[in-house]
């Protein structure tokens, strides 16, 4: 194979085929503006991003809600950007009614940012458990709770809402849903019909290790509920369990195999990149970061 | 309920029945030395646990290779404690045939102490990925073929094997085995007679997350394949992912649901203590952190 798809047969293609086929790849390529450590305003991070020759980027609410929504969606739609997902829901789980109706009330309220900034998901973390509590199966049905209530405000807003499982670590503090099986199995619940509004968000940092993961991403894509992939990779050793997420390619994940797996399925979606780094690469320059994203994205996933 | 095993029912009991009582359940308890930090030596370590109470002890191979197996064995016989697990195999995975041959070897000799030792079974954390490797269906097929061939010694030796799936923050660096159903689907594998020489240790710390785990507990009960239970807390927050386990009660796994369970699905084993915690109870007196073990067990597990 000596053009096709191989970034390795590439490396044998004329010089200009190689960099026009690099940068049309990049466009089905997305960062999650948390992998520039968020350490400037979203105006910039948007020129950036698509300076660098990214088709896509996720935004985190906090930057969007710290200016104009619309402003920032007409920012976005002239750098043709695509909105490859909003980051991230009000964790559901509380101690008392009120406040998880508040929790759902606030999400309501970001759905209707992600539709204008015409977002492909609203990327659901679902929250862990409610403080001083141990019930562990009270806090996912308080999950699906929200979630079913929010999902009849996401068909009517026209914002598909992606369950993101996250990482078995964080069951306790951030999310009670931590798999892509058991995430496919609530949205089978509360959405029976598959309305097209409720997904998944496959991150391989936190489900790289599943003993279920070909079969559930085989899964998830013949029931079209793939609606976001993210990458980034597990060091070895990892130094802190939130913020020591490695570049892709400087950890242990199988990143081209489980792309591959991601490709089967039938996801035709962009490819997020989503590192949080507190030490490493939220210490060098966004413009050093972003390359080397564009270069180890075409290398690996 | 007045007289029942409830320990709330017990505090309205007559002092005397009291703490016959408690003494009578710490029996069923067991101390893995790891509790106390590797502190002291095994000699005194065994002392300890006996006199404080308890009906056994899960001693380290680093602890017992650095003396005389026969007389720890005598020793432990002598203080009428049940060793209830050996801790803990030679990771399996390695990069050449030789290591991988060398990995088994070091576990065959471990199952001679085991069985001199008397131990209910030899603890199995199977390894992470080898150095350099992505390959974590190779990883896996590496154990698979590594306990396959021990299973053989166990059974001539006397020993049985106890998988026991580790967290999956630990998949790359020390278990390719994360959750009690894919050890059960390994001990299915390959030992489909069951033989009563393969089964699994749940360790609560590693599994509570698991959505799976009341199914995968009955699983296991049913099929006979419970051969040890260790109980800790999952910390919240957690500040290390390896020596920052919590004592019984102190974090937020639901060990009195947990125990229902595993009572339930038959197990008649002992509960055996395991925390590693660096900057916590391995700084406490071993006759303290003992002494509230007991009380924690009697209390929550």
């Amino acid at each position: 194979m000596l053009w096709g798809t191989s970034p390795f047969a590439l490396i044998r293609a004329p010089a200009g085929f190689f960099m026009e086929t690099l940068k049309g790849r990049l466009k089905s390529c997305s960062i999650n503006t948390a992998t520039l450590g968020h350490r400037e305003n979203l105006d910039k991070t948007i020129e950036r991003v698509a300076r660098a020759g990214f088709g896509g980027i996720a935004p985190w609410r906090h930057e969007v809600e710290a200016g104009d929504v619309g402003r920032y969606a007409r920012k976005i739609r002239d750098h043709n950007l695509t909105v490859t997902g909003y980051c991230r829901s009000t964790y559901f789980p509380a101690s008392t009614l009120q406040e998880r109706q508040a929790n759902i009330d606030a999400n309501i309220r970001a759905l209707h940012d992600a539709a204008e900034l015409n977002a492909k998901c609203f990327v659901m973390v679902v929250g862990g458990l409610p403080e001083d509590s141990r019930d562990l199966a009270g806090a996912r049905e308080q999950v699906t709770n929200g979630i079913s209530h929010l999902l009849e405000h996401a068909k009517l807003i026209g914002v598909p809402l992606a369950i993101e499982p996250l990482h078995p670590m964080y069951a306790a503090n951030r999310s009670v849903f931590s798999t892509i099986e058991q995430s496919l199995e609530l949205c089978r619940h509360i959405d029976k019909e598959n309305s097209g509004f409720l997904g998944i968000a496959i991150d391989i940092y936190h489900c790289w290790w599943d003993p279920m993961l070909d079969l559930s991403i085989s899964s998830a894509g013949k029931e079209k509920r793939i609606y976001a992939y993210h990458v980034s990779d597990w060091l070895e050793p990892t130094q802190d369990m939130l913020l020591d997420r490695g570049m892709m390619g400087d950890g242990i994940v199988d990143l081209r195999a489980i792309r591959s797996h991601i490709e089967q399925a039938g996801y035709e979606g962009m490819v997020e990149v989503e590192i949080f780094s507190r030490d490493k690469w939220w210490k060098e320059h966004p413009t050093d970061v972003l390359s080397l994203c564009a270069e180890r994205l075409q290398m690996l996933c």
